[in-house]
């Protein structure tokens, strides 16, 4: 049992280890795309919504599947199985592979290579539940097809180092006045007991949480309004909320150092919590403690 | 005497042979920056015009130079010296190399880790003024710092397959109904004998090549405009030329199909490419026919 594993076209080795070809398409144009998933007691969160992104990404990337979908599960649980832990974090790419660089794909376009590393995974949002999160600003100078989940990470970076600089655990993207969504997250706000989130757009990505929330808000008794969010109105939250496949959520009590609502975490995040670990637990069993 | 050779973080190989961590961040966010230089009879053209573009793009993108700019230049002509050929074309990369994926990069900001491929090259500059190009345009939906020669470069793949597909040899991006550049070639036009180009800014790459023409342009007795165009300006312009390191113009003679001019390559681009075939020759010598 390895403490974490990587995988790139067929051959299994250490992260840190493992080689990939200087001419893949990634590595010269960011040229790919990615999921990251989490797999709890050896059960997988949201599986078909995430392959079903991918499958997207995958498309509008005039991209294909680099397998079956029933075999690319195969060896996504060959490498869980490979790494000793409980929770485990996958992180899956596909690119075209190696071709000699020229910028059109023709000569590489029906190929597809399979890159994934997986590592142990600790939930730490109740931790951040109990302290509330920082969030900063970054203007949203990426391209205007955010729907897709590729590589081309740069503003990404960029957004998330500004944060992570402030002292803050996340970045929010803000294009002409409005919030698109965070770096790596999708952004909403709590105000009056409504659940905000902005319509769906090729300016941002189709967040899974976000989508699992739009699925259950209704059972669990909260409204939600799908509706753009200016930068004023995300200030004057009463509670601002990044969702991720890791954090559901963070609880944001500040942004740009000006405090949300009563610089609390507040009621809203403390349900979905509660909710999303009951689902959690139904679906994937008791988590063992570290 | 090899046919062609890579470089990753000072080890030598064939290009198809070379292998890159899997962990660089290249690979994983498309975060690194490049430039593609020729160097002919073993003098390079525009050598520190390329390196002090390099480091514009390093230092937008908080990184550093791989090495002094000297002992660079020293790599690059061992490079040169390893490929059996009179005339080279060398691509060249940085990247912060390889870390456990974080979309920050506090802990790697020190580090810079230098890529390169070199292969003999072919002028193909004058076949294409014999026969004259063609061009398709396409939506610019790049990202706000185009101005850094960034590898995020989805879009200009997707651009220049596009082209391809049609039969055609260069894409125009177009934004708002301005030409911005092409995806890998800054978009001139010639009209009544003056020669348009449009200003600087985010939205486009400070070319090389512009910025050679901007010098001499005077010397050669062509009047410059700096303006933007529009793609009906493009469309109704005497000659559409296309200007890059590897083609000094590419003379396009149709877009999206429809003819430019009088549909055969103009006197300006005749002008520009026997000016500066001169400028090659006194620098550089004679070039070897193959």
């Amino acid at each position: 049992m390895a403490q974490e594993i990587g995988y790139y076209d067929g051959r299994w080795g250490r992260p840190d280890e493992l080689m990939v070809p200087l001419e893949d398409r990634g590595f010269l144009f960011g040229e790919g795309v990615y999921e990251v998933m989490h797999c709890i007691n050896h059960v997988f969160w949201l599986l078909e919504e995430h392959l079903d992104r991918l499958e997207y990404s995958l498309r509008e990337m005039e991209m294909q599947m680099p397998m079956p979908r029933a075999e690319l599960v195969n060896v996504l649980r060959e490498g869980i199985a490979r790494v000793d832990a409980a929770c485990h974090t996958v992180y899956l790419q596909v690119t075209r592979g190696a071709a000699p660089r020229t910028h059109d794909y023709i000569a590489v376009q029906d190929r597809s290579v399979l890159m994934m590393v997986i590592r142990p995974w600790h939930d730490d949002t109740e931790e951040w539940l109990e302290r509330g999160g920082a969030a900063v600003t970054f203007p949203d100078i990426r391209w205007q097809r955010c729907d897709i989940k590729t590589l081309n990470l740069i503003p990404n970076a960029m957004a998330t180092t500004a944060a992570k600089r402030a002292g803050a655990q996340g970045a929010i993207f803000v294009r002409d006045g409005i919030v698109t969504e965070g770096a790596s997250q999708t952004a909403c706000i709590a105000k009056d007991g409504v659940l905000y989130t902005r319509p769906l757009s090729h300016q941002v990505l189709p967040s899974i949480t976000r989508q699992y929330l739009l699925q259950h808000a209704a059972e669990w008794g909260i409204p939600v309004r799908e509706e753009e969010i200016s930068l004023e109105q995300l200030l004057a939250a009463d509670e601002v909320m990044l969702f991720s496949t890791s954090r559901c959520p963070l609880a944001v009590v500040s942004v740009d150092g000006k405090q949300i609502g009563n610089g609390k975490v507040g009621p809203m995040a403390r349900q979905i919590w509660t909710h999303h670990q009951a689902d959690v637990l139904r679906i994937c069993g008791p988590v063992k403690k570290a």
